[in-house]
Parts: C-alpha cells; structure tokens; sequence
C-alpha cells in the first residue's frame, strides 16, 4: 500500500484500457502501482460461462501488457448492477478504496451504458472526500469509445475534456493491450475499432500540444500547487 | 440560383475545408452548388499583403479541389471585425444570404478565435427565419479543428455534434485540399495538420456508423419528413 | 419494409399524437409509412381493464386519422418499466427497430413522467448506429405538453426544439386525433387541451417562419447534404 | 417613490409589451406604479425621425393602456450602443434605478438582438445587490417573441421560464397595447403577430395551472416567505 | 389549514435544518404554519432501532426550536426508496400536499445521496400544477451541506441560487437546531460542522446584499408581482 | 525564470488576493516564484490619480506579505480594456507568458465585470497549448467574491470548483493581505469583507475534506499521473 497507487474502474473488460490504457501504462513505467477494478462481468444468464473467462482471460492479458498491478474483479453481472442493493453495491466498491487508499481514482464517465452510469454514481459515492476518501488527490472521469459519444447532445452530459495526458511513449502498447479483447474489438470502421482509438488518441494529443492524449473530464482535485509541479 | 443551393460561411481562408471541406467535395459530387463566403483575410496592417494574397490563392486552389463554386470573399481585415459597426457587418453578410437564397447554410461555431464569434452572430441574424432567410431549410455549426476545441470546457460552450455527414469518399479531397493551405497547416503533431485533420474525422466518422465523417452542430432545420428520406 | 419508414414510438396513447401528430399526417399524406409503436398501457393493477380497452380503441381510431400503419403495442404496465430487466426492456424495443428498419425515428423527449425518461433510454440503446440502428438517418425526441414543460429549469434538461416541421396543412387533423383521445385530453385550461396544443403549435410555427410547427430536438442525423435538399 | 414600485427595462419600443405587457397591467390594476425604461430607440442615422417619432407614439399610447406611469426613454440609437462607453451606458441605466429605487425589476433576458444583450449587461451591473441595488427584491427577465427564440439551441442561453405571472385577466389589455405598434406588428404567421402574442401567453399560462401567462427566468430575489404569501 | 402554509419535505432527518432552518424559523416567527415532512429514516435492518428513535427525538428537538408545526414522519428506510413502487412512493408524498395544501414547498436539491435524488422526482411529480398541486404558488429547492456541494461539477446539476432568504436574524436558532442533531453533526472541519453551517450562511448572504441568508433554487413560482410585493 | 513558475493573472488590484491568495502564499513558501500580473489600474479620467497610485501601493504591500514576486502591472484603464485593439491586448498578455514561461497559470473566472470577461478571453488566447502556451501544465480560473457569484444563474457561466487547494496554514496571511486593501474591503456585511473571505474558504474547505480552502475551475491540465503524485 503506498500513498501513490492509482485506481482505475472498469465498467467492464477492456473499458479501462480503452479510456486509460495509456496512463495506466505511462504510470506504471514510471513506477507507480496502478490496480484495475474491473466491476461487472459478461457471465450467465446473459452470457455463457465461456465468454466470461474469455474476457477475464483477455483482460488479464491486456493490464499485464499494461504494467498494472494485480487485477481485481468484482464479478458483477453486466446490465443487473440495478438489482443489486444500493447500499451494497456502493459498499463493495468503497471497500476497494478503503483498502487500496489511492492517491488517484479514474473511473468511467456516465454514458449510453447503464452500468456506467450506475459504477459512477457507486463511485462518486465510495470517493467522497471523508473517511477513506480523504485521501485521493484526483478523481476523474475517461471517455470510452462509442458508448460516451452515444449521450444525446445537451440532454444527457457530453465529455468535454479538462485533463490531457500525453500517452505519446505509450500508444503503441494502448493498441497492443486493445488488441488483446479480441471478443470485444471490432474492426475498421467498428466504433471500438484499433484505428478508431488511434484516431481519438490523435486528436486528443494534438489539440492540448503533443502528438497522442487520453482526455480527462476532472471531478475533484485537491492537490496543492508545489504538488503539482515538483515532477515537471 | 437554385433552391439548392448551399453557402459555406468560413471566417478565414481554411476554415470551410477544416470543418466542412469533405462535405463541400460530396455536395458538389452530387450536383449542388457549393458557395464558400470567406470573411475576413489575414491583410495589412497585421499581415503583410504578400500573405494576404498568398492565403487567397491557396484558397480558391483548395476550393477549385473541393468543387465549390466561384469563391467569395469579403475582404474585411482578420482581428479587426469588432470595429466594423454591426448594422453594417450583417448587412454584409445578409447581402450574400439574399442574394444566393441558399437551402443549407454552414457557419463556424463561436469558439476561441473572435473572428469565429463574430461572425457567427451576424450569421445567426442574417438567416432568422424571416426575409431572406425564410427560404433555408438547414443552418449548422461546423467544428474548427484547435480554435473549436480550446473553449474553456463548460464555461464557453463545447461543440458536441447532432450531425454526422459520411465523407468516406471525399476525405482524400478533403485533406489534399487543406494541404493546398502551405502557409496555414503545420506539421504533425499541430493541431491543425493533417493527421489531426485526419484522425477527427475517422472519429467524428466511427462513432456514427462509417469510416470518415464531419460533424456539426444543428442549429436549426425546417425540412419535413418527406423531404429528408425522399434522397435515401 | 421499406427504406423510407418512420418509427414513432410513444410512451402512452395520446403522447405520439401530442408529440408527433402533425408530422404523422403529413408523413403520411407524402406517401411515407409511419408505424406508432406505443409502449405502456394504462392497464391493471393500477388501471382497469375497461380503461385498458378505451384508450387502445382511443389510439387506434386517432392513429386512423392520422394515416399510419396498423398500430404496434408493447403492453407493458405504465408506472412500471422500472420493474421490467433492462436487457428484456431494451430488446422488446430493438426487436421493433430491427423488424421495421426505420429510417426515421422520433421519441419522447426525458421528462417528468418516468415512462418517458425509462423509454427514452431504451430508445437510445436500441438505436445506437450499429445493427439495426445503423441505417437509421434520424432520431430526433418530440415534446409532450404538461410533462415535457414541467421538467425543472435548469437542474433536468429543458426542451429547445432544433427542428421544425410545418403542420400548417395537417393542424386541424392533429387536433381531430387528439380529440379523439376522450379519456386523456381536459377542457381549456388544462394543459393538455385542445387549445393548449394548438397554441403550442402556433407558437412553435410562427417562430420557425411559418403558421403551425411540430417541434423535435435533433439526436443524431447522418444524413447527406444531396438527400436533404432532394425534396426541397 | 415608494417601496412598491415596479421598473420595467425594454430595449425598444414593443418589447415591455411582448414581454411583460399583461404583467404591467395586472399590476397597475391592483395599484402598483410601474414605470418602463425603453433604452434604445428607431432613430437617425439607422432610421428617420420619422419612425422616430412613430414608435415614440406608439409606446406612450400602449403604456397608456396598460397603466403605466410616465414613460422614461433614454433615446439611445438602436444598434449603436456598444459605442458607448460602458462606465457611461451603465451609469444611464443605474441613474433610473437610483431615482426610482424599484422593488422589483424586469429586464429583457439576453438574445438575438445585440441591443438586449448589452441592455442585459448593463442592468446586471445597475441592479447588483449593493448601494442602489441593494433595495429590489426580485429581479427577472422576459422573453421577447422571436428574437429570445432565435436563440441558438444549446449554444446560447435558451430561456426556460421558472416564474408564471396568470395573466388571465388582463390578455385582452396586452394584446390591444400590442395593436398599438403598427410599425413593429405583422400579420399573422408574423413571429411577432398577435395570434402568436396570444398563443405563447396560452401555452405558458395551461402548462403553469391557468389560462393565459407570462413567463420569466428569475435571476434573484430577496423576497422572505411571509413576504411572498401576504398577498395570496 | 390555511393558504400560507409552508411544507418542507426532508430526506432526513437534519436535512430540513441545514437546508430552511433559518427560513422555517423566520416564517414561524412571522406566523406561517410551517410543516416538516420527513420521508425517510435511519431505521433496521441498515440501522439499529436505538438510532432511529435518537434521530427521530434529534428531529422533533430541533424542529420544535425553530417553531415547526407537528412533525410529519414517513418512516421509509433509508437506501431503500428506490424499491418502494413509483406510484406508491410518489402517492405517499402526494397525500401530505393533498392535505396539507400548502402555498410554499421547499424540498431538497438532487444530488449525492440518492434518496435527495428520489425524493426530488416524488416531489416534482406530487406539485405539478394540477390538481393538489395548482394552490402551490412557489416550489423550491434548497441545499445541503456536502451532499449538495459533492454532485460532480458540470456533469450533475451544480446549485446556483436564484432565491436568497435573509436570516440574519434566525441564523442562531438555526445553529442551535443543528446542533440538536448530536448523532449527525460533526466537529470542524467536518463537511455539515457548525462552523461549515454558518460560513454558508454568511457567504450567502453577504453576495446577496445582509449577513446571513439561505439559498434555493426557484423551481416553479406563480405569484403575482402585487402579491409579492405586499409584504415588502 | 523556472519551469515551476507560477503566474496570477488578476484583473485589478485585490482579485489576485481574494481569488488565489492563500494558494499564492503556500506556494510561495513550498519555494515556487509566484508573479501576479495586474492587468487594469483605478486610472484616470474615471478614477483620480492619487486613487491609482493608493491601490498600486496596497497591492505591491499585499503581495508582499504572499510572498508574491516583483509585481507586475500592465496599467491599462479599468473599465475601458474594450477600446484596446484585440490583437495588442491579447498581445500584451502573451508577452508576459512567453517571458515567464509559467508551469501553472490562475486567471480570473468570466463574471459580472466586463474587465474579468475581457481578461479572461485574452488569457484564453496567449495560454493556448502553442508557441509559449505549450509549456503550462495547468490553467484554471478562480473565483472572485461578489463579481463572481453575481453572474446570473443558468444564463451566464456559474463557478463551480473541480479544483480545491487546501490553504488552512495560510488563511490567515490571506485575510491579513486583503486587510491591505483598504481601499476595497468594506466592513462587514458587505460581499468583498474578510468576513465573506474567511466565511467562502471554510465552505470550500469543508466540502473538500479540510478546513479552509481555494476553490478553481479547471481549464486545462497536461500533467501526468506521476507529476501529479510525486509531491504528495
């Protein structure tokens, strides 16, 4: 346990790759330990047992690729979150934090996917700033292909970006770990498709001065300004 | 004139194929009359004439490559349109309105560039859906790649687009065109390259269904039902 | 089955012809099928069978009026969608989608009513541009009088229509449709009388450029410039 | 002077009555004193003196049939204010709130009319809770027909009402007040016609409990409970 | 009864006093029957029965202090509303405003805590302007200390008032009422401390023009500007 | 210079202060070089002279006791920074920048004082992630009391923090730098006095998890996750 770890929320396999693949990358080089909590999972009755190791296989694959920590699954059924307790589904993910004590928590933006938007709010929950929530520097939100861009325009939230990273030294490894869900990647012109995630990275990366970015929309920071600029 | 005409207001030379250049190409593939009205020129005394004339030649070449019809330029100096007294400034655009009759209008989204914002007003005035303006059927916001995306998020407003158009077969065009634009493209990664340039648009395109698209934002369209599926 | 199709869905009886009723008409005067998928009904436990049948028959005969297709409906108990499994919820609607292939769909707008704000995101899934929603060319959310205009300001979101539709020629018959809904509609002033919608109508229209208007808030349209102004 | 008193902000000649013109009337009815402040008026060089005088007519005598008190107009030429200073345009407007001391404030909500939004600004700063200010106890804005809905959707701000005058008693009044503005009134589907006056009033007033209403967005108020149920 | 009751409608108990404890006090002062609805409780099986009755006698404490009338409890747990059947739920709140028919109902903002968030739709739903709910001349809602302030920045709705209560002189009576609730209360610089209570109070108030006010957000008001300026 | 310059932009004399002046005092005692440029002055003709050189002398006295490095002061005159051509204001801003190469830049938020809103477009402009904008890692905008939270709600932007810097070791050195504005603070309960100053910082303290703080709104952060936490 240190007082850098990160923590990153996953909705579902290859959700944290997708929306922070790259940082988590970026951070583990530089040596910070990065813990994925992967919450739902695509098992029966909606899904075979076959497709559910499947992409616990991928997934383990893919955040080894990445450099992150011990991967951790909350085994969830996927499109059932509604079902489960408030008050113990937003427990399960608070005990997470409490034992993880992470400095900074990325979590998913509330979107098209209704186990997004339930995650968020459990997260929002489980993060506030009291108790075992004191201690996180940075919670932010990341934007998943497709399912975040599928919010109606000015009726539902749309990602606006504060918060750029350059991932520049690591899209390459962000595509290879994409690469690994090989039941969930698409191909081109797929909306989750590898040139696809290239092209938001592109994007993202240009407009806030480098060549390749993961866009951030920031919750809440509490970092103080000498924080902040000591790595620089 | 035609009832089908369409009028693409840029501010500078670069503005229409950046946010609408694919579009333009497809339109006038398809037979329509594309009109691009360029507002203000980069001219003394901030610019020298020699860029002046530079950025008009690189844009009726770029425009000649997109299709569009005889360019239109008003000539009024780039940083300076706030000192044009407003009566004048949309009666200036108002006057090409009139005279086009256009059915679709595209103007630039009112973004970190003043010229952006000012024109953009006197557009929204000179197509209020009387007079003149009574005739179009469509009025959008197209993005400009970095100015569009350096609003301050959710203290300007953000664009975020209700409209897709597929250029699948005119982004070639469309970035051979904004290559035409020597003095105003930069190299990767500048957020106005053409990677960049490139990688919005296999987003913008991804997210909605196909390989490249251009988005905008809908600000107002009067088109029945009939008319919209009478070409699908 | 046609590529032209329009797909209506409304929460309840009465809420496609508050909505939609004027474009309906003209939809289908123009010689398009507009299919009206009505989801909830108010049945028992909460409503007696006898007001079950009034308001289908209600719907049925103010459907005719309008000119669409043999009616669709779902039949689900209004006041508890909550209860129905998202999954079995989502593809009861994409069925429909799938079946039909519309080309344009029109849904309620996120209000005060939960049924509309629990269909509306059902809508969103089932029409996502992959699948069955990939060849839909627009998605645009109609406004309910009462439940649309008694969102609050500010906190939910707000109806601003983005597109007009003149119903100059088809009012009279949207108001005979809705007259024909006896159980639902209230004598001036209530806010879902006759005259209430007329007045809407009138208000929308005038402010668009012409007499009576139906207004939508754009979603997403793909669209080609070429078929847009095809029909105009 | 009294505590009692009600300022009515208009940019031009017309709009006090658009806006809040039923409102006047009630309130003039039941003994209030209300005074309009028209800021900007139809005058040379953008116009003849002519139409000077015209609207000058046409306001008294509508403010006349509303029960107004005597008119104020600061006689500043439309279309031209942003050249006046801003210490010295507000310092016009912040003299009438000194003088009149009003307990409350309806101002023109921010739209297309350039004049309305610098009209805006200036009573934000006139009316701020300090000094002169520090007295009004409600501070609200009306929309004015057409230009507040010409508005770009989700671009600009979109006004939504959260305050409902019943104007019931007093449409009629408004309505005549408006047929005074022979200049500024068009004929039906005009967006400023009578017919659309009297079908926004109907539609905001049935969607707020009764018949005919006027609509504002309540920008601040003061006002204590018992202060607000004294006269129910 | 009377026409000027007020109704407060708190989540839990405590929420009334940080949210209207001033302004429930200083209406009581002035003679408004003041009516606190309580709707959810601190109760088995996530709650011990000892700690329902503390906070129950907690409540009943503090709203005797500020001179609420009886207390109303609707003694529903507390995490679990979300299972109660919608149209149960919103009728059980509907039943208070049936008989109690107040003119004012503040009720809280939605935010953090889910059952703010649900109890805001029951309201919403239980004051429309229809039936009980046409005698309601002002519907607003009011912040609370923490949960209010930890909805996420421009992705939930963030509370902006519109509506400032002076409470200058209720500010201590609201303190000591807080101040009752023992169980709920904790010390500086704890989010809901006396201290946090009292700087919101003084910030609110010195931005809107005295000392100590109470912010909310006017959802829906229809008094005439005759009835609210009476009292003045 | 360093690249872990901090610049504070402030409009007048006190905003740098009242928005950022405890986080100005930590930083400069964790060791970063902190400039506050101020940009307009209380000059002539609208103030006296001797009012210029009184507010000049408070501010070199207050950033003093910050810690603040030499003062920078553009001078130009309150109130009327419209009448500078555009491109020399920005430019004269961007000098600044491009000469301290800042790692982290504050800026006034875009509230009720047109100078904030005239200074705000123009940093916008000449911190954009180009040319000497590259180098900042984090721009954001704080609050200034009164100007600040007199915007109109939901219809001019509203400050909401996503930036939160704890500044409990330096409130007090805050209080006593704005004590040097005699000129500007008034006595209690006006909106600018050290009572509201000190009463705002322990209500975003609180909500954030500590006793006193420093609220912003994040425009723009490029940090990685391992900057970020280095300092923690």
């Amino acid at each position: 346990m240190s007082a850098k770890d990160v923590l990153v929320i996953a909705p579902h396999p290859d959700d944290e790759t997708l929306g922070a693949g790259g940082t988590i990358a970026r951070s583990a080089a530089a040596g910070l330990k990065v813990t994925v909590l992967t919450v739902a999972a695509h098992m029966p009755p909606l899904y075979s047992e076959a497709v559910h190791q499947k992409t616990l296989a991928e997934s383990r694959k893919a955040q080894a690729l990445l450099g992150a920590a011990e991967p951790r699954f909350l085994d969830l059924p996927a499109l059932s979150l509604g079902e489960v307790p408030v008050a113990e589904f937003n427990g399960a993910i608070q005990a997470v934090v409490k034992e993880i004590e992470p400095s900074v928590v990325l979590c998913p933006y509330p979107d098209r996917h209704i186990d997004h938007r339930l995650i968020f709010d459990a997260v929002m929950v489980a993060t506030r700033p009291v108790g075992p929530g004191a201690g996180i520097k940075l919670l932010a939100a990341y934007e998943t292909l497709s399912e975040t861009h599928w919010n109606a325009p000015h009726i539902e939230p749309n990602f606006v970006p504060s918060w750029v990273v350059d991932i520049s030294a690591t899209i390459d490894l962000k595509l290879q770990a994409l690469a690994c869900y090989e039941s969930q990647v698409p191909p081109f012109p797929g909306p989750r498709s590898l040139e696809a995630a290239r092209a938001l990275a592109l994007f993202r990366g240009t407009q806030a001065g480098f060549a390749y970015g993961e866009g951030f929309h920031i919750i809440r920071m509490t970092s103080a300004v000498e924080e902040l600029v000591t790595g620089v």
